[in-house]
């Protein structure tokens, strides 16, 4: 039997232009870090920006963005609360501080539950920032969300590239739009992840160096917008605007 | 209906003094990279060891120790092939270098088949390489092997530590035995993260320095086992060999 919901989520979901899935594959490649900065920077940039966290897992943007405290409104359904100039949405609003040890049939509920009852309204772009692994959430989103497009982060790191390449080769099986790949994090002066992205038909959108100033402007969004991911991740806004 | 295969389960691990799993909740914090070196440092003092790599979606202990073209046995069961020194088990023996985008019921029932129809005959250690996320694999290991022991790996950054912290609050929970945390890959010199692990009662069992070397030796193991990484998870063994 067809749940009920999943016809309700294409109403909702019918004022958004764009949805962007910040992903991988890999985890702790800085997913949380890239999709909080550029749903900040399209929203400067005068854009109808929504931010929503299916890491449900271990949510962190809003760890990132500092935002605590907040609560979305009940109105047929539940608004998400407006924080920094964007929608923001996250389980921690149900699961607080405490664990959500989820099994994947629980994840693949939450997901279409908080499709189904979250007004996000007119939006230019809703920003996902997705779990690691290749479960249930990517293919739930592939399902209900197919016009969802992937925004791919990797380091430099061999390990993390290997399972990229697996997570992109199922996003084109799956006839999935791949908006292109971020290296993040990088520490070295190689070249090998552009060449390989280009060898993969990938489109090399920016490098991001490391910069030990991020991890002191987790929870600040205005130290944030200052540092040198921020100068990465504004390539990344204007590559979206202009051609996504 | 109680699967039948849960009851074989027990019979295969009767031989296992001890199991170990490599955990921590988040990605990217090199969880497979200490499994991996953990496994080879206590089959280097003589102990009978067992690596199995339970990231079933991304698996990676393969690249680390470069190990490839190998099968395991059929014989009344899979007998796990010996490498390195280490019997050593992983799903990419079936799924080979494609994804596997895996359900969480899918998980659940490839880690309760392959518990099952392994033989690993007898070992001092069995290291298991836990995935990211407190999802299926972990809430199935509780319930399956319930003398399972948790080696928690965190990198220096907030971000990481707060799901660490949540993974943990999780274990204690459940009652499961936490043997320590690692903080790996340090790029500072604060150590907040030691005084925040005393503050939650764990045992603070070793500091790896980030190493450029490491990225260079995956695949080698030879190599690997000459890196600051190594000489962190040596300490970390001797923990083991000493007081679990």
């Amino acid at each position: 039997m067809t749940d009920p919901r999943i016809g309700i989520i294409h109403e909702r979901m019918k004022e958004i232009t764009k949805i962007i899935a910040v992903s991988s594959g890999k985890g702790g490649v800085g997913k949380s870090m890239v999709a909080s900065t550029l749903a900040l920077i399209l929203a400067r940039k005068g854009c109808k920006v929504g931010l929503f966290d299916l890491d449900f897992t271990s949510p962190s943007t809003h760890v990132v963005l500092g935002v605590g405290g907040i609560r979305p409104k009940e109105e047929k359904g539940i608004v998400p609360p407006e924080v920094l100039g964007l929608k923001y949405m996250s389980i921690t609003y149900y699961s607080g501080d405490l664990a959500a040890p989820l099994r994947g049939t629980d994840v693949s509920n939450a997901l279409i539950e908080l499709l189904s009852i979250t007004i996000w309204g007119k939006l230019d772009y809703l920003i996902l920032d997705m779990p690691p692994g290749i479960g249930d959430v990517t293919l739930d989103l592939i399902r209900l969300l197919p016009n969802t497009r992937f925004l791919i982060v990797t380091t430099s790191s061999q390990l993390a590239f290997e399972t990229v390449k697996k997570f992109v080769g199922l996003l084109e099986e799956m006839k999935m739009p791949v908006i292109g790949v971020v290296e993040n994090m990088k520490m070295n002066n190689s070249d090998d992840i552009h060449l390989q992205a280009d060898k993969l038909g990938l489109k090399f959108l920016a490098v991001i160096p490391y910069d030990a100033e991020v991890e002191s402007a987790i929870g600040d969004a205005e130290k944030l917008l200052g540092t040198a991911l921020a100068n990465g991740v504004k390539k990344i806004a204007l590559e979206i605007m202009v051609r996504n």
